[in-house]
């Protein structure tokens, strides 16, 4: 299979596993059960739980077995999504191209559709106990809260929000980028692989990959906002120069930025040099992620 | 130990436990961590978490095992509260005679903290795993986050919103209830008996003896809201009426909702027929709560 039909066959994998996993959605309450669907199915390109499973593949493990810890993470990300995208927060009224949750829901169901998914992220981490070793998924569910939490995901949200039309330093931009993304790219990765039996050798390795192709994703992210086409990306291109964030190549310029993104995705594919074509699936994304267009 | 004394220690402990759980409030960004223990620390009972320790002790386990699970349970109820207090949802500013979270942090702030406080709840219990059993760990996780998912805590809180100004049946009022504080209350107790190492027959009575417990504590919240003492519940009295809330009172009169409340504080007290003195504190803290006067 090349890498382009394995990752398509996963994100179809991984779409239909959430269709199992999410309640139906005339499931009583059903506004809420249709809103979940509704930010959950609006065109993600599900790279948190392919990551889960292409490192649970690199270390020889069983990706079936560990598809609700590959959705747990697509649904703590769509949730994160929902809630920054509140009028509170971000107040944005497009995600993707389509209405946000809250636009179309109202503010009360988007906050409790967010509540949900974060919820079932971890019913499904827990139903995973069933068919891998239940110490480990322990372990990997311990790892992805605080990946999650307030030293992760919230605390480089809340970090973003008090920087907001302020000149930060590099540093407070670094700490957003590697809590507010990085940290749930990390848990993916090291989930798959904990759960994949990785030796400690082959965890560090991975978790290597993992924070660089955390760091240029999100340049990468940065780059897309000021050269991106707007009909792919979903939305305004230019919109952080407008909302005068500080970026990557704000920082650093545009070649700057391009430099750093180049550098953070060799280092990462280097972090794979201890497997052989067992991780080619894990090359190639990184190829994938510095050259997407959306 | 009496069972005020058992009570106040207990109290006492999860309090402990919850300083040391939670990030220290100076943690970076420490606005969140702030934000955090002012929910977590504004006089709540700690009922949730100390009928867990209360159901592991009466199948004879240990409680000091299983704090983190306890604090889970205080920790989920907190955020609940956090976010049901939001403007977009009762939009109330005040919780127990304080200021409430939104209203002190602001809005984007309160919607991270119950984020920051689920996610760590989470996380509590996964570290349960280090102590016991990993397998009935994976077991109680799946089992709380249940209790406050979409078809749980959350779809309780959507449906009550739902039925906001609505004269709505009995059935409705019972499903909000039960799901709204029933399933945290039955969370709760079975996760410490399960945790415990109850047999089925003692974890089939420890789910009754929750389930009438729940229903008597809520018909008793409704009835303080009309006869209680404003000082000691911190809260405006007649708030039902005013919002034209339906309630077991407004449902079934007074004197029909004490009778109900006194049945199902029977029929719970009946379920635990089974157990001896080891049971004795459960008996008394269903006295307890039919009494309480906030």
């Amino acid at each position: 299979m090349s890498f382009k039909e394995q990752l398509t066959a996963w994100a179809r994998q991984v779409d239909e596993a959430l269709h199992n996993y999410l309640p139906p959605a005339d499931a009583y309450p059903a506004v809420l059960h249709e809103a979940m669907r509704y930010s959950v199915f609006a065109g993600g390109k599900r790279l948190r739980p392919i990551l889960v499973l292409a490192a649970a593949k690199a270390v020889g493990g069983n990706t079936d077995k560990i598809m609700p810890v590959a959705c747990a993470l697509e649904l703590i990300h769509t949730y994160s999504l929902v809630h920054d995208d509140l009028p509170a927060m971000d107040n944005d009224d497009y995600r993707r191209g389509r209405p946000t949750n809250h636009k179309v829901y109202g503010e009360a169901t988007a906050i409790l559709v967010g509540d949900a998914l974060l919820t079932l992220a971890f019913e499904l981490v827990a139903r995973c106990g069933e068919d891998c070793p239940p110490a480990a998924v322990n372990r990997v569910a311990r790892e992805i809260a605080q990946a999650a939490g307030s030293r992760g995901l919230i605390g480089g949200q809340v970090v973003d929000l008090l920087s907001e039309n302020k000149q930060i330093e590099s540093s407070v931009l670094e700490y957003i980028h590697r809590h507010k993304t990085g940290a749930l790219f990390r848990a993916a990765v090291r989930a798959g692989a904990i759960l994949g039996g990785a030796g400690e050798a082959q965890l560090a390795a991975l978790t290597t990959y993992a924070e660089q192709m955390g760091l240029a994703f999100q340049i990468k992210d940065d780059l897309l906002d000021i050269e991106g086409d707007e009909a792919k990306i979903g939305k305004p291109v230019g919109s952080d120069i407008k909302n005068q964030k500080v970026t990557y190549p704000s920082l650093y310029g545009l070649d700057g930025a391009r430099r750093m993104a180049d550098e953070a995705a060799r280092e990462a594919v280097t972090a794979l040099n201890i497997f052989g074509p067992e991780a080619e699936f894990l090359r190639l994304m990184m190829h994938f992620i510095i050259n997407r267009d959306h």
